[in-house]
């Protein structure tokens, strides 16, 4: 999911003019010349889970990606937060889908700032309720990874990667916090 | 900040349909017709801060709002969190342009589900520097108040009472969390 640039008006589809908008705002806008209504955009929020196995948490879910980018890689099941839904809601949505997983949901763990790319990741923690996985067409294959097997360079995104070495740190620490990080 | 209904392409201006794409997605989507283009609509992040004075933190400051909706109603500085920022910029740029304050950013505080109108909001705590404080035009009045003086029936947002009883609760305890609440 991408947003391509807004050229026309979303209410009447007139073309728009960047501008500041006349309502004391600081930042250009695209604003419609016809109707006059003021287009934002926004940074999204990407939800996802940290899905762990084991009586000590001691095997982590990766699921590699049948999609672009990054397709082949190893991810943490996370994507697109959608209306209607809370952060876990929409964290516990993807794990099922990408990874076909029964699992409970524990506590919010990561909170990344993806400033180059506007987006804010939230990872949540969860529990594991059996080891077997039915991952949808957004997943090659789906499996338990220790942390020694973790394939470090394999690692789809910035923000799995960080959140994975928070939750093995954790453990070793045998405390989970909430992280906050901000991403290059 | 609201946004109205979709009904023509960003892109190329062509009046949209409403339907399932074409990539396996399970959500209707605005899609156009003529250029093919798929719009979504996410939830959007809100970011604040709980701005506190004194050796112990004991007074909190809050803002008169110049604006609908809640014109009059006491808020916490706070707002729409813009691109190319991160959750904690913004939130000190909502501080500064609402309040005119001094202040230092403290750790993550409060991240609070509102799904009824599809928003995330996230507050920080902030050390305030200054009892000097220069609001903007979004803002009749800022002023401190202890906990014993907070307006709580004249609170603008719910998500702004909850995120006060946490810090008047936390502080309390001596030690500051980060809250992870749903809001109705």
């Amino acid at each position: 999911m991408h947003r391509p640039p807004l050229k026309h008006c979303r209410v009447c589809g007139t073309a728009v003019a960047y501008r500041l908008p006349d309502d004391g705002d600081t930042k250009e806008r695209a604003v419609c010349p016809a109707c006059g209504t003021v287009h934002y955009d926004n940074p999204l929020n990407v939800v996802g889970t940290v899905p762990v196995w084991g009586a000590e948490g001691e095997q982590v879910l990766l699921c590699k990606r049948n999609i672009e980018p990054r397709w082949g890689k190893w991810t943490l099941p996370a994507g697109f937060m959608e209306l209607g839904e809370t952060t876990a809601e929409g964290a516990a949505r993807e794990t099922h889908e990408e990874a076909g997983a029964q699992f409970e949901m524990l506590g919010l763990f990561t909170v990344m700032n993806v400033v180059r790319v506007g987006q804010v990741h939230l990872y949540y923690r969860s529990r594991l309720l059996s080891t077997e996985f039915h991952p949808g067409h957004e997943t090659i294959e789906a499996r338990l990874f220790t942390e020694s097997e973790i394939p470090w360079e394999e690692i789809a995104f910035k923000t799995v990667k960080e959140t994975l070495a928070c939750y093995f740190a954790d453990r070793r620490k045998g405390r989970y916090d909430i992280h906050t990080l901000d991403i290059d």
